[in-house]
């Protein structure tokens, strides 16, 4: 016997393919939603659709933003020489939590993982060898997660940028090894900035 | 320096509204989000409305239906003499699992929670009142959550009903105490069922 609405169960399905969301937690939050004012509903499912509506990549560093330039490349008291490359949006918003960076970053949106099936074509690199070939930058900082796929990309894109004479660097080991760029803390994240290292 | 476009920012916010959802759990969410195809961000979105516009509660039992009367309540071969009461639709759910009960179902939409502000006058206890003095009605097994306030919303239940000279049983004690109707196996279930005893 049934004993779900279709649309419920339907809603639970939705729910599920969300990440970290299971099936007990999809069918919780469907009935959350059920149970929403009206006002409430509309307002997330407005937040859904303004969004993906407003929110594109920035032409220079690719970040999430909802304007033409994102706001850190259009901020000209920012050190335009010193670029901090990352492999996700959310990793610009860790550094900046920070306070330490004053210089620019590039989002790659993603690592180079062959077990992912996510090969160098499928990041921002050609963008990235664009603007060291356009801006007059100085130094590049690697500042991937510090697990096998984050070191392999920094190393891989080390040797791209190598003959373009510009110096590079990556953030010093006092991210715990194995750990994540986003969970990381702001003392944690000073401190790797400081005793960054050059690459051979 | 805010580094996330407000509508993405407004959108995780939204998410970090849904039960069990932190902040950073939301942002990520928001961050999926942004990445589904148009396809899926529309099939989300509407399997939200569609949810919200079709489902309402049975008129007879009280659960969650998308039809005028739910299917239980219609389905004339269960045993209508036969009355279990439930907190929650998702308790009706765990029930039909056990496949055990042939009877009917009343939710009451919580519990009895002076912690909480529910008042009996909050649950749908008047409408369990009138379908026993409308139905013919022999027995009422109480399936509450066996933890305090289950307990206590059974107790106070158990005294209102019997002054209609109806039998009021609750499920015997196969449910772990203090954990929750909806995590349990069919098995338990099943065993609750057959062991329930009748209500002092």
């Amino acid at each position: 016997m049934r004993s779900y609405p279709v649309s419920l169960e339907r809603l639970g399905e939705q729910f599920a393919k969300l990440p970290g969301i299971g099936t007990k937690s999809a069918r919780r939050l469907a009935f959350f939603v059920l149970g929403m004012s009206d006002a409430d509903a509309a307002a997330f499912v407005e937040a859904i659709q303004e969004a993906r509506r407003t929110v594109h990549t920035c032409p220079v560093c690719q970040n999430l933003t909802d304007q033409d330039t994102c706001p850190i490349c259009a901020d000209d008291t920012r050190d335009a020489g010193l670029l901090c490359v990352v492999a996700d949006p959310k990793d610009v918003t860790a550094m900046e939590k920070a306070r330490e960076f004053k210089g620019k970053y590039h989002v790659l949106h993603g690592v180079i993982s062959p077990l992912g099936n996510v090969g160098p074509e499928d990041l921002k690199i050609r963008e990235l060898l664009q603007r060291v070939a356009d801006e007059d930058i100085r130094e590049i900082i690697m500042a991937t997660n510090p697990d096998t796929e984050g070191e392999a990309t920094a190393m891989y894109l080390s040797r791209l940028l190598k003959p373009f004479g510009v110096k590079v660097t990556r953030l010093a080991y006092g991210i715990p090894v194995g750990g994540t760029l986003e969970y990381a803390d702001e003392v944690t994240l000073t401190r790797a900035l400081e005793g960054r290292i050059e690459m051979e």
